[in-house]
């Protein structure tokens, strides 16, 4: 449907057509200083739908929404050795302010954990205040060397979640709710994107945790991209904060906690799990437009059945925009909407009106048919199911088909010039995956045979997923 | 109902009441940067209430959201020559990045016209690209000098509002659409707060503005809280930015533009407009929390009997909790509900129970009355409606009541000790103004006799509303 030439082919250079796609379809700018983005309505709808999906689920799980500071002493970032070490060469640094230098620097948050923890010291007194579950929608800075457009920025949006429990074990299960039924159930039933779950190595380990979990999904490139992490972070940031609990029994005790996240980067991965060489396809349960009616040209009713059909979907509980800006040609307005990944058009023109017929488009399988009048509100929240799925299971099928069993170093490293590998954990070890690291490959999780997350590291029999990544 | 002792009194010290409600309500807290404010999951459910009812407005306004960057290049505020004068003593400046000081030092933003305007001269091309209306949620940064939570704190969260228009009057008639059918219509039907709309004075113009618009309100120790503004910007970020359009004669045109913007000062509004010695009051329309049904002891089918309520309750479309949180005493739970200004809490109890009853306790009214189970949802529904209404009415009344006619600048003067004045703009003029500064009192807004927003400051007949402003 596109207009040769208007993206980049994929198979030609895909960071072209990425860079090509969140262009044309209007998705993002880049910012004036370097790493920092504007998003474009089109973009921030996306961002949108996924927050309010995403809150619904976060609220669910128990944690409230609260709010903290932009603007961290420096001195606080420090109380947590590893944390300071793993996060130091990214920070901005706030230095003057209302005209005069600070006494002491700011710290434009890379990260929650020190400020949290510094206010979960004087909330959490008894274990009748635990658990304790609070989430921040917020902006974050970590100075990028490399940045690219949503998946890499120096400033992104997100939610971080900061949870406070009486026992280790209850904190390793609020890690896991949220990997699988907040994280993992969002990214699998509404973005259409399988997400591989597993354990990260000490190597790739959140600074400060002493677990992290994460959700990894394959581009369309074969690469993998970090979707969202769930991290443990045992008792490590409690003695640095400070945050002691009375027990039921009395004593005195550190809280055990976890931190989880996800990002503006989701919406980068839903261009290169999805996209094509037309540009977006937008699973119709994101989708902030599901579907789009285009009047073709106006007379003859046109007008008037568009917009009968507009009541007919929207009461039908469709999300639907009607397009009447006919002094824009047909061709350019649908071009955009595929561009823009609307799941379904319905073209409404005078030739298929007279036969009491509209085309339907839909994106995502590519066809194109006329459907009767009285049957269109039918077909088309069929079809809006049935395409949801069918994004789902292409996704699947091709990290399937690009995802390669192996024994050996050399034979992950060659394998992960297309896809992913997947090799035991014994034979690859952190001498392994130091080697492969020298090639830009790494290992993006661990997990058991059956596919489910390890507890621990040195479980026997465990494997590693190999891939290059964003 | 509170515990003598709880909150000091508003009668006795009223600025310590607010800061008293504000910590007992478990609304926010200071953060550790001077200025900084930790707004805790209590106080953050009431922004978040307001954004999503603001969010919806703003929208049907015909706005689109968007994000901006945080960091603007210290040189963008520069080419408003007004612009920069009126915000560069409040600015905080990043200077170190990535381990390295920077070239060109970055301002944490404190408004966003000016990268706005960098990227509108980039979308904006045609008259077919206009109106073109975005809207930003976000944080913002003002270095404050005497901070106080929401009310005036260095970073604060709101949403701003930028609009690109082919025409004076169409810019206009905008920037007056969002000021009374978006701002207006919120505070006055869901916050419940009656507002002034006005004109500023050319003193308290935003800093690059032709005309900036305001709602004022009164809180209770008789003082005013600017609760929101409209700006029209004329061709002045146009012409600093170049946002150029060709016309449909062909020939190129500066865009004429809006800005607008409301924050979480609305919630320290909320609390000084309602709020009393028993704690904050929360409008029925607004409140997260509408009806908490309490749990008085356990037995003889009490918790069922709660539960049943909820579920009646939320049925009717009640925003609905359950407190059964027995181990703590009933009446630490009662005071912790009015601190926090839950309209209605429905306690049950055994005895009440025994009759076929419950009490409705009333916030707003201060009411507690037994009433029979099966007419609760109705009695509560008609409660939550009524008391609605009558906070607006009592805030209306106490306005009037406090707002004195006068005609000389020392009564003016004298009246803002306790309240308001209204004098004739004539009568007081810039030097009257500038004399009333001295004094710490300030004219709020200007408007026509009949209460009207003027087109223009020198209309005949204005009216100066004047008084003492957080």
């Amino acid at each position: 449907m596109a207009k040769p030439g208007v993206l980049t082919p994929q198979s030609t250079d895909f960071p072209r057509w990425y860079q090509d796609v969140v262009a044309k379809a209007e998705l993002a700018d880049n910012g004036p200083v370097r790493g920092t983005m504007v998003i474009r309505p089109t973009g921030y709808a996306l961002w949108e739908r996924m927050q309010r999906d995403l809150d619904d689920r976060i609220k669910e799980a128990g944690a409230e929404n609260a709010y903290f500071p932009l603007f961290i002493p420096e001195s606080y970032l420090r109380r947590e050795a590893e944390h300071v070490e793993g996060f130091a060469p990214e920070l901005a640094v706030v230095t003057h302010a209302g005209g005069k230098q600070l006494e002491e620097p700011l710290v434009v948050r890379p990260t929650s954990e020190t400020i949290i923890n510094e206010f979960f010291s004087k909330w959490v007194q008894s274990y009748r205040d635990l658990p304790l579950k609070v989430n921040n929608w917020a902006n974050v800075v970590r100075w990028e060397m490399r940045p690219r457009l949503f998946l890499r920025t120096t400033e992104f949006l997100w939610q971080e979640g900061h949870t406070c429990h009486t026992t280790h074990d209850d904190a390793r299960d609020h890690a896991r709710e949220i990997l699988h039924d907040v994280y993992g159930d969002f990214m699998t039933d509404v973005l259409a994107i399988p997400v591989v779950k597993g354990r990260k190595t000490p190597r790739e380990r959140f600074a400060g945790a002493i677990n992290t979990m994460t959700l990894e999904a394959m581009m369309r490139d074969g690469k993998a991209l970090q979707m969202g992490t769930s991290h443990e972070l045992g008792q490590n940031f409690a003695k640095a904060f400070d945050v002691q609990f009375t027990s039921d029994s009395g004593g005195r005790e550190y809280a055990w906690q976890t931190s989880w996240g996800v990002s503006t980067r989701m919406v980068g991965g839903l261009i290169m799990c999805h996209g094509d060489d037309n540009g977006l396809r937008v699973p119709p349960r994101l989708a902030p437009v599901q579907v789009l009616v285009i009047v073709v040209k106006d007379g003859d009713g046109v007008g008037e059945a568009a917009t009968r059909l507009v009541g007919e979907l929207r009461a039908a509980g469709v999300r639907v925009k009607l397009d009447d800006r006919t002094d824009t040609p047909f061709g350019r307005r649908a071009v955009d909407a595929e561009l823009k990944g609307i799941p379904i058009r319905l073209e409404v023109g005078p030739r298929d009106l007279a036969d009491g017929k509209v085309t339907v488009a839909r994106r995502i399988p590519g066809t194109k048919d006329p459907v009767a009048l009285g049957a269109v509100v039918g077909e088309v929240t069929a079809a809006l199911e049935t395409d949801q799925q069918a994004l789902y299971d292409e996704a699947l099928a091709r990290r399937e088909a690009n995802t390669t069993d192996v024994t050996t170093i050399d034979a992950a490293a060659a394998a992960a010039a297309t896809g992913w590998a997947r090799i035991p954990w014994a034979t690859l070890g952190d001498a392994g995956e130091a080697k492969l690291a020298e090639q830009a490959v790494s290992v993006r999780c661990l997990t058991r045979p059956d596919g489910s997350v390890p507890d621990a590291g040195d479980e026997p029999d465990l494997l590693a997923w190999i891939g290059r990544a964003y």
